[in-house]
């Protein structure tokens, strides 16, 4: 099944990172373009029908907007705000997982499983 | 869904950890007793039945067969073999899932979602 | 330089797990034998003078007491409490550094460069 | 000690990622202003004198220029090429220590200790 899943986690907490704003856009040589955007939901699974589709061959960047997740959750952000996150897709065909984890000082994304 | 769920990626390849074994203890203050184990399938979750029940508030833990996975694959382990990973069950009507990121040199594994 | 250095962050709240308590041991098959204790400083390490010394080649478990850290910062601790992290020394001439990466729900360590 | 330190480890290698080049940037509304450039040296540490001075309050980007690092040493880059990891500094006299962690599938970066 093709195209990008993307869970959020706020691991400072312990919950899915339920509200956070998360966009997509790929990433030309002079222009980007827009790909989706949702929020994420009480699964941690960002809700977005346009990420269910085939992804072109090319480098896209994930854009999680952690400052105002947490300034809605009463956190003054003073580290992270709006994080991008780059990433190549090679293969069209396959699907990339894309499981984020934060705090307000940090986060680790690794590709999920093919 | 109660349970547990485990889910394994070997970050260093960029894949589900395909056939690392994987086993469940609940800790006791003296003895422990086995819960589950089983293999990772190729979509990086453990397959054990087990797994899927109410489990009763405690200190588990799981065991990750990190060595023999490597060796399987034609590297040396030199530093993570057996390696365990010690958590609590508060809620047992709750899920808690486990993801599992490691390579040959260290892990990551924060609950995810409820 | 040989031994083990131990680094934590509290990553949940952007600091040095200052005041967490960790202790060192060699596992052997039948028993282990105890290498150091102390507590994390304000730089994050851990102040263990024996922990600087030549460590033979064998299996060590660090165990981080992340639930007695953080009830004493007000944290209830749900998830983690006593923490093993096991792994290997192969070299007892090279120096392991363990930078410990936490929040209540998780953790993650990779061998720091050698 | 005011500036940024920043420190790589090639996870999936267990080795510091000698010879990886880094550059920061500082963001503005409109334009970017350089700070530094460097590459990683033996002990997992970005050299560049730049980094050293008081930072002014503001946003910053790293560049980690992993894809080149990579093709350096023998992996062809399928997921990571250029990553972007992006900063806030609102205390210009507070040190900032991004310990950056990755693989060729993903990385991670968690503030260090202040």
């Amino acid at each position: 099944m093709p195209g990008i899943s993307i869970h959020a986690v706020d691991i400072g907490r312990g919950v899915a990172a339920k509200g956070l704003r998360v966009r997509v856009d790929r990433i030309g040589d002079e222009t980007s373009t827009f790909v989706a955007d949702g929020l994420v939901g009480a699964n941690g699974l960002v809700n977005a029908a346009a990420l269910g589709g085939v992804m072109p061959r090319g480098v896209y960047e994930a854009t999680f907007y952690i400052g105002e997740y947490l300034a809605a959750g009463g956190t003054t952000p003073t580290f992270l705000d709006i994080v991008p996150f780059r990433f190549a897709i090679n293969d069209p065909e396959s699907h990339c997982h894309l499981p984020f984890k934060f705090t307000p000082y940090g986060f680790s994304c690794f590709r999920g499983a093919e």
